[in-house]
């Protein structure tokens, strides 16, 4: 079976993809006839593709995020590669292939990335916080296997917030060792619950956002995160004034460091500050890592990144 | 007894006043000597003072927010009033003065506006909403009879966050009559509690803020009451993610616009939109009223009035 | 006849209808054909509509804000309703329709909100600052009966200009009761006055602004009507440098309250503060309910919302 | 007699001077002496100055903007040059010194650069033009004199408004000859006419601005320029719709460029883009010039400019 | 030969025109059928155009930047008129027909602009500063004699850059006359020097920008011209840290005024504040020339400008 | 001997310090008298200090930067210490102390630091970067042992540039093993080049910047460590546009991020995006950690931190 990534014009073939978008459009011809608008991919990337002159059946058998087996053409369409789908089936269970083999994912597998965050999150000595962080990783234990970080920004891929939280954690070991006069227990407790809210925030599948929440949209991740910790101090009878308390839910808010990037306080904890640069060291890399690793050998830029300010990243010959 | 606002140059006078502040400070001569840098106030307004020559015992006796009987001078320095004190002596019970009588307070008694909110927190018709306002009014009850609705900016005054919130009841109450499409619980609960946390937020006494606490600066007002709203909730067995909690949330949550204005999220409901316009009109006509008349009759401007970009008020003849 | 809100797929329908926008297009197929696409609509609404191989005839006799009589089918078109026209005519004297039923306006007749509009000026007490307000008026005279507040953001349809002044005036005049230091007369008069001159500013036609003018560009509405004011002085021998004079224009100045957002002086008078909150208050209120009008009961979400940071509105379930 | 800028330490002096600025203050000596603190000027710079033990005579007698006969002695106080006042007595007929010699003060006479630009404006072909800057011009008739262009930040001084226009003038002069598709009437006109409303707007004696005006504060000179320009054409019959009128007055509103500059509209017709840059060209120049003709030339760095982004200029050694 | 300028719709014509653009595109009809989307341009102007059932052949004949003889019929389509293409052939040497006949350029010709610029170069007195400037001129020496000056913003045409060069230098001339402090061999060189890094930032052909290289990218044209001025010192054996060349490098830093605007510090000699002034001056009425030159007659309004804030300029009345 | 962290009110004590800084001021007595208002500092911290009545002899002995020998008492002034001076006098060589002891200063000795520098750099494994880097490091070799990275914002102290690069290097070390698609080569030339111009950019005695140099001013240190790359590159005969010289001078003109940070191009190769990461993250932890270092243990807040958006840095209660 070919890859996505493999196939040049005039390639015949035939595979399993998923179809990623699917739209039904009109040709302008009188009458007009109805015809596949699809998006075609697999987990080394993705390719438009048309088919012409569907049926009503068709209409009702194909839709997005399905796994098809296709036998198609590749032609060149203003100079890009285009799949003409000459006939197209649904997978059945004999086909023996899974949706998770078709789509982006992190590179390190979501038990393993799990193992990691519950075996730091067992490390916090501070037994307060560790019942926190519990209790608010509890609320979204299973869609953290598998929920994105973000819809588009970084990490927008399955099991890319869990990825994110164990890379941020590489960091945050470093540079505890480094300056030690940072607390451990708040590092690895912030970079747990930073984004924990996320997968309330944001409508995902199969780590692709198709929406926001109705919560997401009202209260942002960020408040929302603030409020689990409060209910979880309720839950486990810890005084909500206390530093504890207050600190966690100070480092989860300050995060993004400014009110115009979306946190209410501007950071007033060492570990705060800390916490803001290893997430934007960790989101900024991993973008600039991910858009190199889908850039053809051959291009000497990346496409354009916009959460580096639409910028593209330059591949030196050193 | 002669109010600060009437004594002018060259008045000998008697009177009790407040020491809003006092300085211990040494006079250039050698050796140097020590003098009292005071300001005397009372509900009418304030003068710098001096009181020459202290000694050990005055400095034990005399200290910030004391009131006293002072006897003295007015003098011109540098072209405006000074007193130099000639007499001074701490009050004693036999005076009959009460510290309240001394400050700058809302124009309606803390009893009426207390009375006032807790009637318009009854009359709301839908109970979960009436609930969960009351466990939060609760929360700051006594600090509610006395609390400014800010440090400097508005309403910094005894009882300014109650008068605020009954001012802004009023124009709600308008308002849900001129746009029938607007929910007037919400409303009702979001006047009530969009600033309910700032007496968490700040530490005051007799309507002046001194500081802020360590929760108000880490945390701020706005995401403390959003938490709050999580307590009263779990507290009353509501459903976190009913749209009651979330709509009430995100009212308090959005009641400043925009991030770079302290707000996480949009108001996205109606009543988050109408709640902003409505803090906002009565927080600056208040600003504007209340420079106004501290302003001498005689002077055409006001001073400078800085949450109005530091604009002065011009005082038309028509 | 169906109101164009009403018309559902597969639906077959005779009506009448204003022909909001039409083009000419022509199809891809060789040769080419040409066909109208069009914007239907009614004051419930509008809808798209092709109609397919139009002859030269039909471009002579079709234009925008022409009134016809279609008999239609509604069709999909990538998942929303689109009418093909099988049959259209013009309207002729007999059909007994009238263009102003079939445009967005007011929930207000005109006539109705004029006599508001003159009942407050006649109520202005200072005689001078109601001859000023009264000789501006009168140079838009007519078309403050139709003109729209805006191009889009606000109250952009038939009379919306009218139907923004009288609420604002219904604020107005909650505001000075409430605060009785405001002067009425210059709330009144600021309320008529801050967007007189936006009928010259702007090309409007049935409550649609098509452009905006010369002057409008090269001057804008703020510095228009404070040149109106001038001119309005210099008719009546009025002062120019009196302070009802300055008071007038003022308002009409600051009313934007911050140069960013087009005012070139900020407010300095307490009634131009509350004017700006005023206007804002109304116009953000429109967009909000005038959103929801137009919003499907099904649907959870309105539109974005220009005027609201391109956020939309959501509709809680109490 | 010795120019200011000549005084040295150790000198002992007698001369004429101005007392640009004076303030009665009083030692921290029990009991407190009163003295003067004084600022002693001429046309050449300024110093500091002591007067120590004042009489009530003296108090009586001396103020600023007074001239003034002074014998002294320059000494150091922290490193720098300061007078100490030993006799000091006003100015008298028989003296012979006018207070216009001590001023800072164009570097052309007054009369002619108001000759240079009523030579201008004879010279504008459009009569119609011609007129109305003409009625412009004679509003400020005596005033065009004296006055400076601003309080601050450029031409702060003696008829610096008239030679900011005139220096514009030359400027405008070539850039029409350069681009002959500029109209030249306009730009004569343009430039005459953008500041011709600051001394309205500003309060100013001798070069010196002390104050805005209540009207400058409430409407700011470029919408009172474009109120006169309406005044101008009504008195001489002139269309306010003519564009004439209309591009006279954009001129003028767009001249800051942007609303954060000032600016209700943005140039929007080519004399207007055109008379920003001449006008923005001439003040910083002028800025760097003054600033360097105040700086003693053994320093390498003029002080900060504040209309230069508080930038300090630098003299190269080529 | 027709000018593309006064073709109008029903005209046939033949004439030799530039092929700007052209893509193969697909009509929807089924099978599809692949036609030429082509601009047709000449000094005059440009026009879309279309070309029917396009062969293999036609394919690998016809490019973009190529010069042909077309046979064509204008046609209107949505209301603007565009050319139908009948027949088309490649020009040969005998057509006698030059592509520089057919591009957008300088109104000067090459030759003289840069006889100009060495002319100018040669009279800088300082020898160092004409040495360094001769070494930057040299290394961009044949680009100086076609490049354009940006890539849409200003000075987008055939020997652009040179045509910016040659104006700013006689605003030069006139300023260095007006203000004599200014040092005429800097401004002389600040301005040749200030854009000299261009031609290696921006990839044009023929006055037009298809890209911006690599090192465009990664250090702009500022910071390129800085370092050239470094290289020409050391050339030279001037040293680095003398006047002249810290000047000189100050110069082209500051030249863009801001930060913001790409400038790593503001300008601080007298030199580079004139220099950026001359800069824009010359830049913006360019803009307003050329839109102005573009625009029928017949239009009130050009179209809108990127680099005047996105503003239409308005021919006015007179 | 006492520090000065340790000296408390009516405490007498004799010791060595550092005069930090020293004015000669004036008493207002008549006739005044003189004194030196001193502040004393040691590597602990430091203290104001008074002596009364000095004479001329007095004012040639002591300056700025002197050690001496103190017999004192420490006194309360306005509630907080200050010393007053009895007996001073200038070290001699016999007292055996030097001022490195005296001052704020890295915690690794500065050869230690330069012993790593260059062990790094000496591991750099692509010739042609170690020969641009060590030639850029030669130019500042003595003055990177004891420069300050800063002037106020971090690292203000003896050997902190140095400090500062090799905690970078402890950092870019992990990440290039974190991330192996960064090339580590690049990161150490980066992290060792960023600042590497700061020594020229200021001028700086013992750790403490006084000011900025010409070309600091004129130039900045970004720009000039890219003209230094090119000095290198000529020097050691390196192509001027290789893809080595271009991506150093990238790293280094883009290490700010953004244009109003002061970076005139943004991060587009992923070291430079790393690299702004490593260089924030290390300069705001080090700014915590030394805020929290001079904060007495019993304060809860360090003073504002002026490069954390002059936040204060909470010390929680775990």
């Amino acid at each position: 079976m070919t890859l996505i990534k493999q196939l040049q014009a005039t390639d015949e073939f035939v595979g399993f993809y998923l179809i990623k978008e699917l739209e039904v459009k009109q040709t302008n011809s009188t009458p007009a006839k109805e015809y596949f608008d699809i998006v075609l991919s697999d987990a080394s990337g993705q390719l438009p593709a048309k088919m012409w002159d569907v049926s009503q059946t068709d209409k009702e058998t194909f839709f997005p995020m399905g796994l098809v087996k296709v036998q198609g053409l590749v032609q060149l369409y203003r100079e890009k590669p285009q799949v003409k789908i000459n006939r197209i089936r649904k997978v059945t269970p004999e086909d023996g292939v899974a949706i998770k083999d078709f789509i982006r994912s992190a590179p390190i597998s979501p038990a393993d990335l799990i193992h990691t965050i519950y075996q730091v999150m067992d490390s916090i000595t501070n037994e307060t916080i560790r019942k926190l962080v519990a209790f608010c990783v509890a609320k979204v234990d299973e869609k953290l296997q598998h929920y994105p970080a973000a819809k588009t920004h970084h990490h927008a891929y399955f099991a890319g917030l869990a990825y994110h939280i164990v890379r941020m954690l590489e960091i945050g070991e470093f540079i505890c060792k480094q300056r030690p006069f940072l607390n451990e227990d708040l590092i690895k407790a912030g970079i747990i619950l930073h984004d924990i809210a996320k997968p309330e925030e944001m409508i995902a599948q199969l780590g692709i956002v198709s929406d926001y929440s109705v919560s997401g949209k009202l209260l942002g991740h960020i408040s929302m995160a603030s409020t689990w910790i409060t209910e979880a101090a309720l839950h486990h009878g810890i005084d909500l004034s206390s530093d504890v308390v207050l600190g966690l839910q100070h480092i989860v808010l300050a995060h993004h460091n400014l009110p115009e990037w979306g946190s209410p306080v501007l950071p007033q904890i060492p570990e705060a500050v800390a916490l803001h640069y290893i997430d934007s060291m960790d989101a900024k890399l991993q973008m600039v890592e991910d858009a190199l690793a889908m850039t053809p050998e051959t291009d000497a830029w990346t496409p354009m990144i916009r959460g580096l300010e639409n910028k593209a990243i330059y591949k030196l010959n050193l």
